[in-house]
């Protein structure tokens, strides 16, 4: 069985668990908390699974995989059942353009990590690290949103769920997280909206996950 | 022809000529400076081309594509000669982790416009800003330098030069240009050593290219 290592609130690994959901695929689900003993993700065990320290990896028989894009591709060829991305190779450029907005452009500036570096590094001030998390969703929303005017039928590339709504929904929860104004993309929201009335997307959020605290 | 919107300096531009070279793909060259005048990649029309106002931008007939990994992956469908990612699913898995090792958990924590808010929003010093540099590159680099023990051989995956050699080659240009020291990564190093004897990446590298002030 695949064994999936991540944590309730990583939205990497949140992105992994709705493709999986998706695809229909079951999973032993391995907590890595990343809060709790200064992180466990920095665990010389984990370390041997994963150099980078970070969630999620899959293992899948001799594979171990790091970096949550390069699994859900890797899912969507290995078993290609449900997939998660379109077959024509313009459309499946915009998926995975559209993926990428949100996962190389927004997310990596906003995770633990980076926060930690401004307060603990820089001695940012809660103030300025929360405009800092809204500067740099805001500016990939306020894209996303115009890209989506191209792009988007019933989800963010055409009427299918794709890799983009994947990649979507869990930026959005964390932007809910930190109050980011979500008012001016109505597209997005339309998208997540209907996401998140799938059972996939649902079983794959933060707060179902048997780690979750709440 | 295809059309390539990107920057001398710009590392996922980049990416893309280097992917072109090594494909064998011609391309018409277009320079949007991301320094003179504020930034051309703020004007109203390049807008119109690419909504998150970043190089690269790729226009192939009716298609305009943004993201550096998105077009590359599309130019190694829509052409498949002198493919840039492998057959087998694991190996290609490989590569693609090992190429969103640079192009996520690095590269996108220090490109010009991250820099530029550190300084303008967070007041940070120019020591502060070189410690942040080096602080991200060296993380990642770490972790690369051990996977690299298990994935590569002549090149990042196997003997083969891929995506993941493509993103890598850039992120050491930026090292360098940033002075983060180098020494720990022998692995990493002969490969950019060998990748830099190709003819493909040197017609790639910044100052080769016709925008190039050096």
């Amino acid at each position: 069985m695949l064994k999936l290592y991540g944590y309730w609130r990583s939205s990497a690994a949140y992105r992994v668990r709705i493709a999986c959901a998706l695809k229909g695929l079951e999973y032993e689900n391995i907590s890595v908390n990343l809060i709790n003993n200064g992180g466990e993700q920095h665990l010389p065990a984990y370390g041997v699974l994963n150099p980078n320290h970070l969630v999620p990896t899959l293992q899948d028989g001799d594979l171990i995989l790091n970096q949550s894009l390069a699994i859900i591709e890797y899912l969507d060829e290995a078993y290609p059942d449900r997939p998660l991305l379109p077959d024509e190779p313009t459309a499946r450029a915009k998926v995975r353009a559209m993926a990428h907005n949100i996962a190389i452009d927004c997310h990596p500036l906003n995770n633990l990590r980076v926060l930690k570096y401004l307060t603990v590094e820089l001695g940012v001030d809660d103030g300025q690290k929360a405009r800092w998390y809204r500067h740099w969703v805001k500016t990939a929303f306020a894209g996303f949103e115009l890209q989506l005017e191209q792009t988007s039928g019933l989800f963010c590339v055409g009427d299918v769920v794709s890799m983009a709504d994947v990649c979507l929904v869990p930026q959005v929860y964390n932007a809910e997280r930190f109050n980011v104004p979500m008012q001016e993309y109505p597209l997005l929201n339309g998208i997540v909206r209907r996401c998140r009335q799938m059972t996939s997307f649902a079983e794959a959020a933060p707060e179902n996950q048997p780690d979750a605290v709440v």
